[in-house]
Parts: structure tokens; C-alpha cells; sequence
């Protein structure tokens, strides 16, 4: 594990940069930054307004306790639904003044006005010890620069990294926005095959031992997108072993690393079916070893800096936050801010100022305490899809066999006969036919279900140009449900989606109990529906 | 004027896209859009948070009377900034709750979710009404769509209508941070020559016409960007005639003409001396007379859909809402709102939140009254800036008759002698030399003076690298003043600076009284000591 210590600085990664990248100048005016900020300077040089005319005199918000969520993740009796509502009283007011009014306050003079593209220096300071504690960065000078989210973070990433006609590596599904910004500026995902810890190590390899330029018509990679943890939309996780062989094959060949991490601090934990939860006796985990069981990031092994960080609060505070910062070397990190300066040239100050005071106010340890509540929560959701999903459908557990989940407990869906009626289902099928599987997921928002059209010969019948995933996903629409296709999530982006093979991304993250409840019977309506008319 | 009447709709231009927008994608989503949002359809497609696990209960702000500051714009008696500072103490509260309690309010749950991307409803709703008041667009469906400020609205617009290799027109002396957005894709500026109106419109068809492609290594443009209102950093203001005949030239050469006009609302009128401003009544201006004085955007003659405005709530709320707002056709618009679902998504909303709030609270009356109070508060800042340089140094008026300030009145800064010393300074050059010259701005922040090294012959002996300006600019810094200088906002990108031709670009919308009379002292003393050594 030596080569994984921390080292005194990151390697020099410049020859990575696209052109465009390299294009982007620093203003003149850093050139004469020995001038500026000396005290007693005054400055008449930029076009900034006096801080008398923001029109608020403060800005201040009731936040919620960070204990506000339980951290019983084992318990079934409870609906978390009614813990929340029940505790939500306990809020405690935060205040951004106009002018500070000690030394250090946040203000809103300093987040309101320009100059501040790399962030406010309160909480770039707080963000900069969480990643220290948290991430733990194996080399000594990663920086953090603020961004507006990850969609930006990673789009900024492609054009400062690839030239147009270049690939990046990638999971065979993934994030749909990640293709969206980067195929118009001619910048297309080269896949890589997954299994039940995400990308797999073998074949990035082989990927790039067989790479073929004239095939592919692109040099080989350098660059590697990938979503860790509660992948998307998979909802895979992968341990240390993985990405230090993934890490090692991108040290070999030269390759970046771009962790786009959202789902970093929902990791639930390993799903149990009701009964079995029930048999055991309740957990509650402290907090500290609830991160201390955290799946590590790849900048814990990351003694070169090859690893972009994405961090986003979108999960953890809030989507309209549209923040989150890199974590990454410095000499990536200016270039990004070179970029940041002609674009948005900084996050909104208003988000700026009452995130970091509700971070101050918490404190690093609230705050670890506030995402392990969270977490929790979203192993109460995770568990009661799943639960609904076990309710609605006969579920047996395999072991998978397949590519993607090859020896993984797998969760093979099969229908349940209908009790109080004739019994018609079972005439045309066999009732023992699977339906569909999922692995359930350890961490992240979604379960990923796998549909095995293949099992019904019927279907075979059906000659028009819809697929089986888009027919299925109409009934469901029809019926008054929206899941997330599969097909949108692929990475093989030249390819036709094929005709007879589909997956579903449910989301867990947003509904409460009834309405999860409804959805699954809509899911065990339709899918009997469907499968019997076909 | 006939042709300037309200028409039907834009005309398509959709033949200006680039290849890099054509290439946008609409998300697969959208073809199922008749699925989503009808009345009783759950969603469990997104990977959305519940509201319940954000943690702000509310937000509020104390915010200022929308009357703060005082509509008399001739009073030279009173400090401005004692005013300010007495009106301040009126603040009214405004909150955004988490869940609204009554329709249409504007609430955490929906402001801080994912799926604004054209921007919260009721802050478009809001500006969209203003638009068509204040601009009053020429064709009946220019498009409202938010932004994140507006270098990123410049910069968006760039690539979306700009292929690598292309130049698109713009003022000599621009804005740098235009130039510093396009400039890394390949993009550049040609420049366009100036007068006391802002850009030409001779010249423009002067560079129309004899443009050629061989030699300028670029087609023809087809887009033009500009600063209209208080251009920076000249200051220049341009009127409703020439507006009309920069659009017609457009119309004949086919081009698209960003506007962007941060300073639109900093219409401050023509400045006089101080005596004469004494001898003249005080004149107090209503709202309704103000904003039916502003000159026009060219909106207002926009038939054809032609033109990009962008507008920001920087120089009137604070910079740091990095919130703003496009005005174009809605074929131009789709395309923008696909660039932004790529990169931040949408702006902060917590920033909406808070900024819809307030407006909604003051209302289009109130809201109007505010930016009227702001135009005032600028007036005085300028005429105050203005009239401390008239103490530092004799100001004599004259009729210009360079190009740019052809036929304006110019006012010529000629050196006090100091009257307390021994009178060396007049041996060494006639105080009768005009160091520098200005037009005193009409609209925005800055006074631009252009300095006259020509006039000071000894100065022609220095053979280093260095330009006077930069010299000039350097021995104001080691004094304890900053200012921009000139070169930096020179659209001629390949050339270098010219060794005895200067400018400056100082700025009146920061320094409270004390600082700006300390400012024109320090330049008073920097340039006695300059003058005198070279």
C-alpha cells in the first residue's frame, strides 16, 4: 500500500489539457495582482456596485436541527414518513447580515459582490477540512474550487480535457446528462462492461489493450467518467479493491479520473427482506462509524492527483443549491477557474451565504451527523420499495449468473396469482415465469430492474418498431405512473435499443409511503396486464 | 415607421445556428412529455429529494423600501451618502416558506427542486411583463428565458451561433470579458470604430461592405455584440436613430445583434460643471417622465427577431444573484434552454426565491421606482467623480473632433499650478498642455479619459518595452490607487498597445465620497510627478 501514501504534491497532468483549454488566457489584470488587495489601495477599477444599493438589508432562514432524522435504520414498525413530520418543528434561525459586524462574518457586501469565482473563503475553508477528514486525498495540495453543480462541473471537465473527435471511458449505462454535454462538441463515451460493483476493472483493461484507433476512429482515452457509488442507474457500489485496479490501470495508461460521486453519503447498506429485518434486533450506528464504513473515495489512492472529484449539495441540501465543488490538483483546478470566470463566473451568492452559514452554525460534526440521518432515511425508502415491491410480487433470491450482476444475490420477481378471482392469469402463463430482477441497491436513489421479455414467448408475435421497454413503460404512463426508461441510461449511444431486452430506474428518493405503495400496485397491475395480453 | 410595428412573430433564422447547437439534442424525456404533469400521475422518474429532507424551513430577508433613495438629481448640498445611509433603516421582512400555504406563492419546495430550467414561473411571469413594458419588443412572442449573468449569456450566445473560425462585430473598446469567452473557441472580435454614440453605423457598413474574406481569414460576420447604454468602458450612449440604422444594416447584411445592456437603467442624463448645475433649479424627476426618457432598446424596433438582449440584475440587485435574463425569439431561446440543461441546469434557487420574492412584494410600480432611485444615486456618484477631477485640474471644454468624440462636447484636463510652491513646475513644461480629455458618460459607471502623451514631447526619450499608459497606471498603483487601464478593453486582440496613446477607465459606482476625493487627489499628485519627470 506504499505508493498510496500520502505524497508531497500531484504529479504535472498538463499534457492532458485541450486545446481549448490551453486557449484560455489569464486576464491581464493578474499580471498586476501585487497591486491589488494591499491594504490602503483603493480600488476604482472594476465595475462593481457599492453594497449600500443590495436591496437587502439581510437575508436569514429557520434550518432544521441536523438530528432532525433518526438514525434507527433498522426499524419497520415506525414509518419514517411520520419521524420526519414529527420532528420538523425543531428549527433554529440563521442570519446573513449586509455588513459583518465581527471578524470572519459571512455578509452579504463580500457574497453579493463580485470576486468571488473560486467561492466564498468560509466555505471553501469548511469544504477544504471536510474533504481532508472525509476523503482523506493521498496527495498534500488537492484543491477545491467551487462549481454550480456536477452537470457543469463534468461539462467544464470534457471541454478541459478533450479535443473534439476524442472518446472518454465509461460504464455501458450511465448518466444521460453526462453523453448530453459532451456529444455536441463531438466527444462520445466508449463503454465499459459493469458488474455488481460498477465499471469492471477486466475489461477497462481489455478496452484499452485492444484499443483499435481506425475502428473506433478516436484515440485511445484519457479520460474516465464514472459514478462510484449508487451508480446511476444501476445503483452499484464499489469497494477499495476495485478502484485500486481500476486506479493502477489508469496510472498505466495515462487516463484521468473524473468520480462524479452525488451519491456519496446515501450509502444504505445491504437490503434484507421485511421478515428477516424483523428477525434481527434494531441497529443504530454512531456516526462516526457510519462514515468510517463508507465505501473511500478514489482520492483516498489517488498519490498521483488523476482524480477529479465531483461534490455536489444537490443531494444533501438541496438541487436548487446548483453548487458543489472539484476536488482535484491545482494545476486542473486554474484551469477550471479560467473556464468558470467567462461562464457563470461564480455560484449564486445567496445560496453561497446561507449554505455556509447553516455549515457554520452546524459545524463539521452536525454536519456529518445531518448526512448520516439522511442516510438513514434513504435506507427507510430503499427498504420499503423493495418491501412493496415483495408484497406485490413473488420474489426469489438467485445468484446471478449474468454479466452485470455475475454472483450477486440476485431478486428474481415472479407473479403472484390473483386469489380471489377465476384464476385466468394462470391459464395463459405460467405463474412461476420471472418476470423481472434487481440486485437491491446498497447506496444512491434508485433500484434498476431488468426485464425478461425473453420469457414470454408471446411477445415474440409484435412486429412494429416499439420496443418491449417502451410498450411496458406506456401501459405504466397510461395507468398513471413515470418511471425512468432504460434505454436512456445507455451508453451505447450509435446503437438501436434492442427489441426484447429493457430495464426500469424507479426512484425511492422522492415519494412517500402511500404513493410508493400506489406505485407498486400500478407496477402489479400493469405488468399482469401486460403480460397477459401479450 | 411602419416597418418597426408589432408583428406576428420572429422570422426564422435558424440558418445562423452553429453546428455545436445544431448538434443539442432534445432529451428523449421530452418525447414523452404528454405523460408528465397531468393531474394525478406520479413521478418516480427523477432522481429527486423529497422537500421534507431540505434543510432551511423558510428564507427570509429584510429588504429596503423600494423608495431608499431620493429622486432629486440636480442637489449638490447634500451628500448622497449621507442620504443613503438615513433612509436605510426602512426595511419591510419577506419569507419563502418550505410548502406554499396559499397558490401561486413562492415556495422552498419548488424554487430549491430540480426542474426550473427556464426559471421559476412567477419570476418569468414577473419580467416578462416588465419586458414588454419597459422594452416593448416589436414582435408579439420574444421569448423570456433566465440566465446566469450575463458574460454567461454572452458566452452561450457565442457558441451557440458561432462556428470555430468565425469574428463577429463589436465596438473597438469592449467589454474583455467578450473577447476572453470567445476567443478560446476560435471566435474573435472585429472591431468596429466609435463616436460619442457608441458604435457607427458608416463604419459598421463600411466593414460590411469591403469585407474580405481572404484577408480577414474569416466569412462575413453574422453577428454583432454590443453595450448601447453607458458602453463599456467609454461610456457611450446611443440614441434611437442610430440604433434604427445599425438594425436596418443588420437586416440587409443578415445579422443577429446581441445586446447587452447592463447599464440600461444607470441612465444618469448630461452632466454640468457644478456652478452651473447651482444655477439651475433643482429638478426632481417622476418615475413615469424617467423611464419614458430612456433611450430605447432595440427591441423596440426589433420586427424581425432579430436581436439578443440580455439583461442582468448585477448592477441592480447585487452581482452576486449571477441571475439574468434573455429577451429573443423562441426558435433562438430552445436552443439556449438545451445548452443550460448541459450546464448549470438553472440559476440558484435560492436566489430566485429571494429575488422573485422581493419583486412580487414591490411590485412593477415599486420595482420601477427602485431602479429610478438607483439612476439618481448614479448621477450623483458621476457628477461628484466628475466634479473632483475639476478641482484636481483646470477643466476646459471644447468641440471634439477626433473620431471618437467627433462633434461632443470634450472636456480637456490641464494642470493646476500648484500655487504654495515655488512654481518649478511650470519650468519645465507649459501648464497650458492638456494632459487629458474626457466626455463626461450619460449612463453607466465609468468615465473613460483618454490621456495626450503626444502633447508632453519629453516623454519621447524612453525606448523600454513598456507603454505610458502601464507606466502611468503603475505609479497611480505605488500611490494607493487602482484604476483600470485603457488596453485591457481593446477589441484590436493582435495588436500591441500602442506606446503613446492611453486611456483609463475610472469608476464612479464603488467609492463612497471620502475615497473619490482621495482617488482624483492621488491622481492629481501622480500626474503633477509624472508630467514632471518624463
Amino acid at each position: 500500500m506504499a505508493k498510496y501514501e500520502k505524497r508531497e504534491k500531484a504529479i504535472d497532468l498538463s499534457h492532458h489539457l485541450s486545446d481549448l483549454s490551453r486557449a484560455r488566457e489569464v486576464s491581464p489584470l493578474k499580471g498586476l495582482a501585487r497591486y491589488f488587495g494591499k491594504p490602503g489601495v483603493i480600488s476604482l477599477s472594476g465595475g462593481m456596485p457599492s453594497a449600500d444599493y443590495f436591496p437587502y438589508d439581510n437575508v436569514s432562514a429557520n434550518i432544521l436541527a441536523p438530528d432532525s432524522f433518526a438514525l434507527d435504520s433498522n426499524s419497520s414498525s415506525v414509518s419514517w414518513f411520520w419521524r420526519l413530520f414529527g420532528s420538523s418543528t425543531k428549527t433554529q434561525p440563521i442570519t446573513v447580515p449586509k455588513y459583518p459586524t465581527k471578524p470572519d462574518q459571512v455578509n452579504l457586501a463580500t457574497s453579493l459582490q463580485y470576486g468571488t469565482s473560486k467561492g466564498l473563503p468560509q466555505l471553501v475553508d469548511f469544504i477544504k477540512e471536510f474533504v481532508e477528514d472525509v476523503f482523506q486525498p493521498a496527495y498534500s495540495d488537492a484543491t477545491v474550487l467551487l462549481q454550480t453543480g456536477n452537470t457543469d462541473a463534468w461539462s467544464r471537465t470534457v471541454l478541459t480535457l478533450c479535443n473534439r473527435g476524442e472518446m472518454f471511458l465509461t460504464e455501458e449505462w450511465t448518466y444521460p446528462s453526462a453523453i448530453a454535454s459532451s456529444h455536441p462538441y463531438g466527444i462520445s463515451p466508449a463503454s465499459v462492461k459493469m458488474d455488481g460493483e460498477g465499471m469492471r476493472s477486466d475489461d477497462l483493461r481489455q478496452v484499452l489493450a485492444s484499443w483499435n484507433e481506425e475502428e473506433r476512429g478516436a484515440k485511445r482515452p484519457h479520460l474516465l467518467y464514472t459514478v462510484p457509488i449508487g451508480q446511476n442507474p444501476s445503483g452499484a457500489t464499489m469497494g477499495l479493491q476495485r478502484k485500486k485496479e481500476i486506479y493502477d490501470i489508469c496510472v498505466e495508461y495515462d487516463i484521468i479520473i473524473v468520480e462524479d460521486d452525488p451519491y456519496y453519503f446515501l450509502q444504505e447498506g445491504p437490503y434484507h427482506l421485511k421478515f428477516e429485518r424483523e428477525a434481527r434486533s434494531s441497529s443504530t450506528t454512531d456516526t462516526e462509524s457510519f462514515f468510517a464504513n463508507l465505501a473511500p473515495s478514489y482520492l483516498r489512492i489517488d498519490y498521483q492527483g488523476r482524480v477529479i472529484r465531483l461534490d455536489t449539495f444537490s443531494k444533501t441540501i438541496a438541487p436548487g443549491s446548483r453548487l458543489g465543488w472539484f476536488t482535484c490538483s491545482p494545476l486542473i483546478a486554474e484551469r477550471f477557474e479560467r473556464h468558470g470566470e467567462t461562464t457563470a463566473q461564480a455560484p449564486c451568492g445567496f445560496g453561497q451565504a446561507l449554505i455556509t452559514q447553516l455549515l457554520i452554525t452546524w459545524g463539521q460534526k452536525n454536519w456529518a451527523r445531518w448526512l448520516h440521518g439522511l442516510a438513514v432515511e434513504y435506507t427507510h425508502r430503499r427498504n420499503f420499495l423493495i418491501d412493496s415491491l415483495a408484497e406485490e410480487f413473488h420474489i426469489r433470491k438467485s445468484i446471478g449468473t449474468q454479466d452485470v450482476w455475475n454472483g450477486l444475490e440476485v431478486y428474481d420477481a415472479y407473479l403472484k396469482p390473483i386469489q380471489n378471482t377465476s384464476g385466468d392469469i394462470s391459464e395463459k402463463f405460467d405463474i412461476g415465469t420471472k418476470m423481472f430482477s434487481f440486485v437491491p441497491p446498497t447506496s444512491g436513489m434508485f433500484v434498476w430492474i431488468q426485464l425478461h421479455f425473453d420469457n414470454f414467448p408471446s411477445l415474440k408475435d409484435d412486429d412494429d418498431d416499439k420496443t418491449y421497454e417502451m410498450k411496458l413503460w406506456e401501459a405504466l404512463a397510461e395507468e398513471g405512473l413515470l418511471i425512468a426508461p432504460g434505454w436512456f441510461f445507455s451508453a451505447h449511444v450509435d446503437q438501436a435499443p434492442p427489441k426484447k431486452v429493457g430495464n426500469f430506474r424507479i426512484a425511492f428518493s422522492f415519494g412517500d409511503e402511500e404513493t410508493m405503495k400506489k406505485s407498486t400496485a400500478i407496477i402489479g397491475k400493469v405488468f399482469r396486464e401486460f403480460f397477459k395480453d401479450h
